[in-house]
């Protein structure tokens, strides 16, 4: 019998998804799941695609069928799993096989397992996915991180069940051990600001101008044929258009304000935080979900502050544009935040991350799709060396011309009492960001009087402290 | 020889200052450093105090310079030093010594060393100290972790040399291990918040107003008489008004403005992300200090960008009153949001944090002291299970006074170009947490319609997942 070209162990929703993909592009794949009954029932399940699966009942067949040197995708829960799933495998394996991992794993634990494997003669691939069930299933967005050896053993295969632009797959070797897992965590921390940023301008909307969410619904679908193309956009018209068939109400409406997060926007503010580089808007995102959970404490506030009512006045403007351009905006700040963290971790942790590359993987199968990335792969293509991507000839141009929107959007929010904390935190990072001479002078000031930890000063001179006098430490 | 009553290892900037502190409140303390010369320059700058102090140029003097069960406080570089020095210190220690750790260590490393000395017979105490030098010479407010054994034996010790809030001694048994490393961790991270917070109303002066930095510093000092009173209005009173001795012009204006900063206002976000805590303002004073001290790329976007010049309008209120309420409300939200964490954590790791007695000996001897700090122990004492300091009934009534205060003056920054990431944050906080219905039904709806997330419904039926249709993974 011929061999499979790849493995797949873990036929969950992603895994049975992934697998039919693989086996659709024409692939040859044998698959594994800790319960046998589960891989019949997803041989089943296949129909004419079956003919393409090697479904296997134990690890000893499973590892046999594959053609070596061996891929093995193990797509299961993140986390200790993992490490059981790869002490199983790993007395059935031989030189120069590669496990991939193609969960949502914390790229540190993925730099954890390389270490592990190194002498081994086995390797590894931390390989992010994004696009949901239906990207597993019909093309998602693939990030990896490995050896260059070991991604020209999959490249055939992962570029084949890729999601394409105009006909370049969604896929890329993008650095060493944890390089894929961390582009997929900052990609989750981007989609996290994205989501927000189009709730606070939902709730505007919704609170501050009173539209149901019918018509809400069709000014998204509007700004989906104009620069917001994408698909949260796409998805955010369909969500608000749709009825609950329980009661014919807006579903939306019906849905409670809770939001659920898994790890991956926390993992990226985490990881910004560590690395010294402001991820604000991502902060702004994450932040609101935990918020949002705190529905009892949310609930008991309004009945002590009282639901104050104030108006949402735009001063000059248009204001549907103004709303467009506001949340255009405040989207390349996150955009530009997100990518500035994965520079920093490029040389943190040594991986030249391709920067065109990463957004060119993004434009298509991932959450975070649009034509956006790529005007970002342009920009970064065009200006390599770009220190922000707001500074790029092509997005200084676009926050230009956005940038007194979001100003105008945010000051009308804030003055109803609207909460818009990702689109204020975009806004007061562009404002920082381009301001020479800030104010942290002051803090500077005040750390040397009680710390006496010292200042430059403006002029070169060589004082670093200052004449505080008696009381003060750097006295 | 009369034995000391504790011993002292490192006699840096803060050990000194500490141990003479200690000999002044009228107790015997041995001390030790490991370069011996500094011991005995130590000694002569002691003066009155020397015959208090033991000056040991070996460990093994030194140890036995102690009456036992020996507190032995390590005040050197946080870090692996204290490793080191704990392993020094091991061999020539009997059961009940007790090493006390008085850095700045990150909480995290305060346990695993409670952990490795478990079962030794030996313990630890992990000690917060706040006050720069100054503190540490004429009284600072000490946090501490540890047994309450332990406690006990060094309690009149620490008390005696504490700050002191009308005759209460700021110094404090918070709970086991950790607690008092991290509790002083969330007191610097308020710290950044509250620094930030005093630097965006600078700017807003200074760059919204034209006003000289000697002007601004009179504002702050009659702010400093109401309720801002507190050491940080204090001092930016007094760097505003200082003059540069080299060049007779306002001292702040020569300053750089790069602000450096030491790893606890990170750790105080990472740890909030890890809860999933919104500490958005002490957030946005990291992310500040970061932008801050990448001056290089502000000075290339700003002559991008232009130094876009707008006018700076309050629409109504009274300027002066506005600003001082504004940073009051920016203020309170920090704060509440350094007491959640702090509630979080107590559940997280078991401590039973006592947020009275935390407010309570922030009051004097840190950096962050003021009177404020006695309304929140107030607060806490009169409502000890609020959810949140905001909605005590002092509080509540403080924040419904400024809050109309801070939307004005972030409004009319955000519109004048002003960066307020702080008061931004504070502000969008407050009207987050006050809105009982959200907007996360619109992320849930979007997180069901691409990954099958599900959510819940307001009318509680039991129907998790909306009617999307094709080409949503929740179809």
């Amino acid at each position: 019998m011929q061999q499979a070209e790849i493995g797949l162990i873990g036929l969950g929703v992603m895994g049975s998804n992934l697998a039919l993909n693989i086996a659709e592009k024409g692939n040859r794949i044998a698959v594994f799941n800790r319960t046998t009954a589960r891989t019949d029932e997803f041989l089943g399940e296949a129909g004419d695609l079956a003919g393409q699966i090697v479904a296997c009942h134990t690890i000893e067949e499973f590892v046999a069928a594959i053609r070596p040197p061996r891929p093995i995708i193990i797509m299961i829960k993140a986390g200790d799993a993992v490490d059981q799933q790869i002490d199983a495998l790993m007395p059935h394996l031989s030189g120069g096989d590669i496990m991939i991992d193609a969960g949502n794993a914390n790229f540190r634990d993925t730099m954890s397992r390389f270490e592990r494997l190194s002498g081994t003669g086995l390797t590894f691939i931390g390989m992010g996915v994004s696009g949901g069930e239906e990207g597993a299933r019909h093309g998602p967005s693939i990030m990896v991180g490995g050896t260059p050896e070991s991604y020209a053993r999959v490249e055939t295969v992962l570029t084949s069940i890729a999601a394409k632009y105009e006909d370049d797959p969604c896929c890329a070797w993008l650095g060493p051990n944890g390089a894929g897992h961390f582009v997929k965590t900052i990609h989750n921390g981007i989609e996290y600001a994205d989501m927000q940023m189009i709730a606070e301008i939902y709730g505007i909307l919704r609170d501050g101008l009173g539209k149901s969410a019918t018509e809400i619904g069709s000014t998204f679908g509007g700004w989906n044929k104009g620069r917001l193309n994408s698909y949260l956009i796409e998805i955010t018209e369909k969500v608000l258009a749709a009825a609950d068939p329980a009661t014919g109400g807006s579903m939306v409406d019906l849905i409670l304000d809770k939001a659920g997060q898994k790890g991956t926007g926390k993992w990226s503010v985490i990881e910004a935080q560590q690395m010294g580089i402001p991820a604000t808007a991502i902060e702004a995102a994450v932040a609101a979900r935990s918020l949002s959970s705190m529905k009892s404490e949310r609930e008991a506030a309004e009945a002590l502050f009282g639901k104050e009512k104030l108006p949402f006045t735009l001063s000059g403007g248009n204001l549907e544009t103004d709303l467009e351009l506001a949340l255009f905006a405040a989207k390349i700040a996150a955009y530009a935040q997100g990518f500035a963290v994965m520079s920093a971790a490029s040389k943190e942790f040594g991986w030249s991350l391709p920067m065109p590359t990463i957004a060119k993987i993004w434009r298509a199968g991932c959450i975070i799709r649009s034509q956006f990335l790529d005007e970002i792969t342009r920009a970064f293509t065009a200006t390599p060396d770009a220190a922000n991507l707001i500074v790029t000839p092509a997005f200084s141009a676009m926050v230009k011309e956005s940038l007194p929107s979001l100003r105008r959007i945010v000051a009308a929010a804030v003055s109803a009492g609207l909460p818009v904390p990702a689109l204020a935190s975009a806004l007061t990072y562009f404002d920082a960001y381009r301001q020479s001479r800030g104010t942290a002078n002051l803090i500077q000031a005040q750390r040397d009087f009680f710390g006496a930890h010292g200042f430059d000063r403006t002029d070169g001179k060589d004082i670093h402290h200052g004449p505080w006098g008696s009381g003060a430490s750097a006295a």
